[in-house]
């Protein structure tokens, strides 16, 4: 079957939230590591809470609030501006180094985002860091965020192309079950593999909770769904492709 | 205005969900605490994840998916039969100390539970426990988790109770902030105060992440809502209602 449209995550797969920690820890040092892992757990609790609760507010407002609550509960002092500063890194995010090369090489198709994220911080994200993209989409005009079936449905409603001819590919476990579920062909990129997280578990004597903050965000859910394909880099996707069409 | 029912959460509320801790300490030495909040985290992210999917499961399934997922993560091998002793522990949880003795002191409005736990396994808890309620109700008829509003309406289509004569109680600040927005009259049970939080993550020169992990549980979300009520116990319950009818 022939793939149309490659649709990717933005944060996370295309883009490295990671690359935040070097500015909350230059802000709280000693924290940074750990502000990251808290706020990422909390923004995307807070998305899969408020969509439940039908109280929608949109992905910047969420991740301000992830990040309040991250702070307060650290104990951590701060000023409106160092508030601001991290925050903004939201819009600065690093590109995994092979994604420019890889949206190259599946030029001819459709390629698009589907992002939780904002109308405003997509744009901004994608303009400040040179992607070239038929469409970048936000969840926001569906006022409920991803892993609800309405989420997914943009993609056909805007690149007009229809599940069965979409590859969508995300590294978040529970967006790929997302997707999975909606029908779409999935692409996970598991980027930390069982293998050397139980090497990073061994590591230290006492397990590193730090270590489990990370696990639990990267390794496959059970939520008793499984993407098509599992790949480690989005460097492997024009090979996945050309074989999904074989 | 008149309290006719009050309707407590049940996992972490009624039921102390950290006395799993010492089974999984016995059953993997060294993990016991971290098995019991990664495990926790997932499940809850199950139940959210798998109502916004639209692919319910009921409460036993994704307490065991989160269980093997934990297990998994941590490499930890195990057979059949500790698995299940550890899930046999979710039957026979123990009541926090005041339960008892404050349902006591609440009679003569109807008493109930509202849990995202299988009929099954909350019939076995309140029976193991020996609690006396006039109804144990079950999100699983609406085949959606709280805190989406179909699972507290079940409150006034089992009581006959509206949600302004209802007093919700619950210790999870997603869940007393998901009734505050159905409209019921909200006790949160901040069990574990800022001070305290800030005591214990000051205690260690580098933060502990592990009570990071309990904070994210216990302190109270950012997500537009308060409850009505802010106490430390049940046992401030009694009281709480004759002020709040004054």
């Amino acid at each position: 079957m022939t793939i149309k449209a490659v649709v990717f995550d933005a944060y996370g797969t295309l883009y490295d939230i990671q690359s935040v920690a070097a500015v909350t820890e230059e802000a709280f040092p000693g924290y940074g590591e750990l502000i990251t892992q808290v706020w990422r757990i909390k923004q995307l609790e807070y998305t899969w809470l408020r969509s439940l609760m039908r109280r929608y507010q949109d992905f910047s407002a969420v991740t301000r609030d992830a990040l309040a609550y991250t702070l307060r509960v650290l104990g951590l002092k701060h000023d409106a501006a160092s508030f601001e500063r991290i925050m903004d890194k939201y819009l600065h995010l690093d590109l995994y180094p092979d994604a420019q090369a890889t949206l190259a090489a599946l030029q001819g198709r459709k390629l698009a985002i589907l992002s939780n994220g904002s109308p405003d911080m997509l744009n901004t994200l994608v303009a400040n860091s040179g992607l070239m993209l038929d469409a970048t989409i936000s969840i926001d005009s569906q006022k409920i965020f991803k892993p609800a079936p309405q989420a997914y449905s943009l993609i056909e409603s805007v690149l007009g192309v229809p599940p069965a001819e979409v590859l969508f590919v995300s590294s978040n476990p529970w967006d790929a079950c997302g997707a999975r579920a909606f029908g779409l062909n999935v692409a996970w990129i598991e980027r930390v593999t069982p293998e050397a997280m139980a090497l990073a578990c061994a590591k230290s004597d006492l397990i590193a909770p730090l270590t489990m903050f990370k696990a639990i965000r990267t390794q496959m859910d059970e939520l008793g769904l499984a993407p098509d394909y599992r790949i480690h880099a989005l460097s492997e996707l024009p090979e996945l492709v050309a074989r999904h069409e074989r």
